[in-house]
């Protein structure tokens, strides 16, 4: 047997507690494993640790399995009557079976050699207070993310001198184009009509920046977007409109004109918010050039945006404050931090707590670009933003040489890296802000709807990037923050991107199949890149996705119903075709 | 290569903080992987997450490598000079090279393609407050258990009318001997000369059995081993014989005494202390049989041990009270949680935070026979009793088709499965009143002390259960809880073992390298159950462990200064010998 390729441990994502009832288990194995039995039961069955009981627990065949690159991963569910579990798994080869114990394998001689003592793995108790509970509304939400300054300006007539007539062309981070609150607040009816249940605006919060992710005042709506009682609008109206409201937190660090930088810069050590930085060279704050020198702690080197020392408690206390006005000045639903995964843990453990504690359905969000874990574990955030699986769903499009079982493994990958509660809220999402528009890898609108298809019907929450209706384009951060083309959307080609947005929104929101955390890839089709996915509901609804991602024609036949597609007719998937069908 | 075998993430022990400045990370590979590099760097070297930007890291080979059954382990420390890090590896083969992501491996030709979204493995920022930080006098310690009925009766002119004569034979869970805390408190002498620096005491807490395990007052000492007055004495005597003092906390049940069960007994669903357990069936609670009917939770299905509920806030609160007042009213220096599994880690996280803040250095040990990664991530315990350690021991000795390199892999897994830290400070031990006694594994003296010259060569801190400075033999529990033969203590034979185990003992606190966790297994002797490893200080001095577990004396030569022998005569250890060597 491949030994080196099992793995199993009874913490994070492989063993761990759904709700209060059902025990989720997961194994790794290599492909030479052909059969896994578990035989578990309660610890106690045949007396107290530690003497010399034979305990027998039940023997169980566990049949679901996905593949990853180079693991088979089986999963199971038991309910274990008294909370308790202790288990060990039987792997069957073609021509061998092994003992997995949490210590290594055993044969069945050396098992069941008197005297041993054998390591069970041991889920001790399922504790209400640990289970990781995620808010429930979040998987049925589709999001559309704002950057408030290009988006939409609702009030031109009253823009101010630094503000730049709106224009659609690129951009850099030194202009301002008037967008604000009041714009959003003109644009609800479009976003409602489009089908979007959740608006994610990045931040605004008063900063002297166009992005304004060096916050001045955390209480304060920055003026170029209004004031705090547009903001109240804006949340009010969309709730109205059945649409959530999520805001970027910028915790990580502060602008320089945040109060307590600036009187650290005044009153240098001596300052009672000295502690609130990381500073280690109190002679040279107010030198300008970037931090490499280490005089202080900034983020990515910028002296602009001084670190904020999260590990400090005051810090921490104020956070958690202005987060908890937040909910209640404004009645957000959710909030994304940005930065994520620099705050230390405790100051995220504590504001989860409080901020729980007065809404208990907030979605709270990290922005961790990479394996998020440690922050996923139930008393941190709700879950991250999918950035892994953005970066796998364009390799796959960009590197040709990679067959389409290299796609099946990479979305196995994303979706066994947490536990189920953070995947079905994951925020799933194929640009933003800060990465280069989807339209602009390929500058194929058809590469660009199969992505789409594949953001809409993936498990956890899809977002779309403000402008993605109509197919914008933009370059890498700063260009990806272009202003929306509101005088021309309503041309023939923008009506009928819209229409096509709109049709995959509502066909997330009609089919459970779609936001359904129960898919496999029976990738049936000859074809080396041309990807089928199947996506089942609880009730036994089937929808299956295809991708055409390569050169030639497939032929997938005409049976089902068609939700979405594009390049298919007679039964046959052109190159970069998509199709949704429901087959059951 | 053997892609399968390797498993790197930026979490748990595989990749943490060590301090403020050093950074250790861990991988697995297979045993194809013969070299290793490392090409990290500061993740904003080349500009902002998400952009176009080429990073490039430093290169470094990883050089430190140990055994695993299946894995070879691979670790490095580095120190980020911004408190981030960014970084994939490089494995070599004899004729491959690959490269590792979070996402999988590339060729060189994948990495360098334009346009791909390379998924480093990224250390955000080293938090101090999320640093894992255990008590440094831990490692320095050597622990002696006392099961207190059985240990020393200082009072025997008052002895209550229940107590039996104190007696050396086998024992059952029914019997009450008298030991109590003055005993201990004349013993200190005794215990300071075998060289004992802690002492570990079973509950102490009025409890209704002999064990003390269903506690009936958290507050108060139980009157058979004295009172409050007593508990203070012996304390306060212990800590200035250089002897700190553990005490055993039940939390995760109670005892039926204990008031807040008695009130649930009497009021039922209306009692103010009706969540505080787990109660299903309140028509039932009175019944006496054990608790698989699920009428209550209750530890081990015994019904006069009703689980507490410590997902709840008072009894969090509660509990946290205790603990705080044993440390100001007994000035205790560690606390052993008992069934430490199965309590919230709400619970303990809270715990932890109430008791470091009265108490930095305090010791908080876990009770869990497991792998215990997630009670050991620096919020919760400092470190567990090292179970999994005894059990590898006892089994390579049992099972003689067992090779020397299944001992060394047994002993690293152990050692790779936490973080430094919580190695340091791992509690050893080879029995406790859980288990059967040492001696009575193998009724053999020699192989007794050969896995003691292990327990006290290996990183932690070493725990010897009373008794076992004279190999007194006991059965499974109860019977490992026979009374200590103080009248036989000052036969020849008893103190020739006691003198063994005060040269065990004071060797261990002689030389640095043996507590150090620095080790590696060269097993040089040609003898496939000769076991062979070196214990490295951080001036360079080296110990020689072997062990000669074979059935042949194995020709090991006279170098070196011994430190403890046995069946070591010319050169030649016996079988079943047992040689402690500095060698340089």
């Amino acid at each position: 047997m491949d030994f080196s390729a099992v793995y199993h441990k009874t913490s994070e994502q492989m063993s761990y507690a759904l709700n209060e009832n059902e025990l989720i288990i997961n194994l790794k194995t290599g492909f030479d494993v052909k059969q896994v039995f578990i035989v578990h039961g309660d610890p106690f069955d045949a007396g107290i640790l530690g003497g010399s009981e034979k305990w027998h627990g039940t023997r169980e065949e566990i049949v679901y399995k996905k593949r990853l690159s180079h693991h088979m991963w089986w999963t199971t569910t038991l309910v274990p009557p008294y909370k308790r579990c202790k288990y060990y798994f039987e792997l069957h080869t073609e021509d061998e079976v092994w003992y997995c114990f949490e210590d290594g394998f055993l044969t069945k001689e050396q098992m069941d050699m008197p005297g041993r003592i054998l390591q069970y793995f041991i889920v001790p108790w399922m504790n209400s207070a640990d289970i990781n509970r995620t808010p429930e509304w979040v998987n049925d939400t589709v999001w559309y993310q704002i950057f408030p300054d290009r988006f939409a300006n609702g009030t031109p007539d009253k823009n101010a001198s630094d503000v730049l007539p709106w224009q659609t062309g690129p951009v850099t981070n030194r202009e301002k184009y008037g967008g604000n609150l009041e714009g959003i607040r003109q644009k609800l009816p479009y976003l409602r009509e489009l089908g979007v249940t959740g608006i994610y605006l990045n931040p605004v919060m008063e900063a002297d920046s166009n992005h304004k992710y060096n916050t001045t005042d955390y209480m304060k709506i920055d003026p170029s977007f209004g004031d705090n009682a547009d903001m109240r609008r804006v949340v009010e109206e969309a709730h109205k409109s059945g649409i959530r409201v999520m805001v970027d937190a910028v915790f990580n660090h502060s602008g320089t004109a945040f109060a307590p930088w600036k009187d650290v810069l005044e009153k240098g050590k001596d300052s009672p918010f000295a502690d609130w930085f990381m500073i280690n060279d109190w002679s040279a704050l107010r030198e300008r050039r970037d931090t490499r020198d280490g005089r202080f702690y900034s983020f990515a080197f910028a002296d602009w945006m001084p670190k904020l020392n999260t590990n400090n408690e005051e810090v921490i206390d104020y956070f958690c404050g202005v987060c908890e006005r937040w909910i209640r000045e404004f009645s957000i639903d959710a909030i994304r931090f940005d930065v994520g995964n620099e705050v230390s843990h405790l100051f995220l453990k504590r504001m989860r707590k409080r901020l729980k504690k007065i809404k208990p359905d907030i979605y709270l969000l990290g922005e961790i670009w990479h394996d998020a874990s440690q922050w996923l574990a139930g008393d941190e955030y709700d879950s991250v933003m999918n950035y892994p699986l953005m970066s796998g769903i364009h390799d796959f499009f960009l590197d040709k040489s990679m067959d389409k079982k290299e796609f099946e493994y990479m979305v196995n990958r994303c979706y066994t890296m947490y536990m189920q509660q953070c995947n079905n809220v994951l925020f799933n999402l194929l640009d933003s802000h800060d990465t280069q528009r989807l339209m602009s890898r390929f500058h194929d609108l058809d590469i660009f709807y199969q992505q789409l298809a594949i953001l809409f019907t993936l498990p956890g929450s899809p977002c779309i990037y403000y402008g993605t209706e109509i197919a914008m384009e933009g370059g890498f951060d700063p260009d990806c923050r272009r202003c929306m083309p509101w005088d021309e959307i309503g041309s023939r080609e923008n009506q009928e991107r819209i229409a096509q947005m709109r049709r995959l929104i509502r066909m997330r929101q009609t089919y459970p199949a779609l936001k359904s955390p129960y898919f496999h890839f029976p990738n049936r089709y000859e074809n080396r890149r041309c990807v089928e996915y199947i996506k089942l509901d609880r009730e036994g609804g089937k929808t299956e996705i295809v991708l055409n991602c390569s050169r030639e024609g497939v032929h997938v036949g005409e049976s089902g119903e068609v939700l979405f597609a594009r390049r298919y007719k007679e039964g046959i998937l052109e190159k970069n075709g998509t199709l949704v069908r429901r087959i059951s």
